[in-house]
């Protein structure tokens, strides 16, 4: 691959499922442990399509994330379930669809628990949204938290990944 | 095409979707409304392996059923809910899957509630398990019902769409 990218660098692709908005984050993480923020993003689906055109949306925006940016690692956000099953069964749609992305290219899922990102981002699991937007500002060196909050969600999840995960030496 | 299919003839796909068992039946239906059964058996995954390897299964397991059958239609089972968000979430899981390898390929999909599918098949949406199989096997002219349960759901939820969906003249 001639993509301009330093050979010392891995590529995470963090994600924030949802059937309504999937937050997205493309993180390049250098050998020495840096990290800079490469993309970022929602894809967004909307409430008045069949959830089976919703979640084709979805698959094929992250396969798209993945056919451009060839991520070393693919990092989700393991959502905490409410008590609510007909919401359960629909995220269950969209993140099913996004493993699929991944599962078919082969590449490596990850899965963190929303507490388990924000203790990895801010140092607690019980930060606010606007405490993880910015650390997300802080750590990517960025003029400004990315947005909206989806968008921050999945550059949480790559960061996360980033941190905590393990990589080639 | 020159599959040997009668031009008068549409085939359904029903499916009963499921992480662990996921049931299928290809029925055909003559213009005049007669029914048989083409194929039916169930796609397993073992729950020794990740959820991201399961769900490709059953991606890979459902695309290869359409590209053989090239249904009208799938006709899919929409899940009546327990309490246990955590077990939607895995259904949802599979589902997305499933919904998606039949909107890649544009083939419509029908959504029956099991009570639906249970009153199109036997006539009552009480019925039992070994009713539906009975009623199946019946419907069909088969030998015996299909097994195990999971695949003559999956038949069920084929032979409903049969019975209730809207077909070309």
């Amino acid at each position: 691959m001639t993509d301009g990218r330093s050979p010392e660098e891995v590529i995470i692709l963090g994600i924030d499922p949802g059937t309504a908005a999937t937050g997205y984050g493309v993180v390049a993480r250098r050998s020495g442990g840096g990290v800079s923020l490469v993309e970022c993003g929602v894809i967004r689906t909307s409430t008045k399509r069949p959830l089976s055109d919703r979640i084709r949306e979805i698959f094929e925006g992250v396969a798209g994330l993945i056919e451009r940016h060839e991520p070393f690692v693919v990092s989700v956000e393991n959502v905490f379930l409410g008590k609510n099953a007909q919401s359960a069964l629909k995220l269950g749609h969209a993140r099913g669809v996004i493993l699929l992305a991944a599962s078919l290219r082969e590449i490596p899922i990850a899965e963190y628990a929303p507490r388990q990102i924000k203790k990895a981002v801010v140092g607690s699991g019980n930060a606010t949204k606007d405490q993880v937007g910015f650390m997300v500002k802080q750590q990517l060196r960025l003029k400004d938290a990315p947005t909206p909050a989806d968008a921050a969600d999945g550059v949480a999840a790559a960061l996360c990944h980033a941190l905590m995960g393990s990589f080639p030496a």
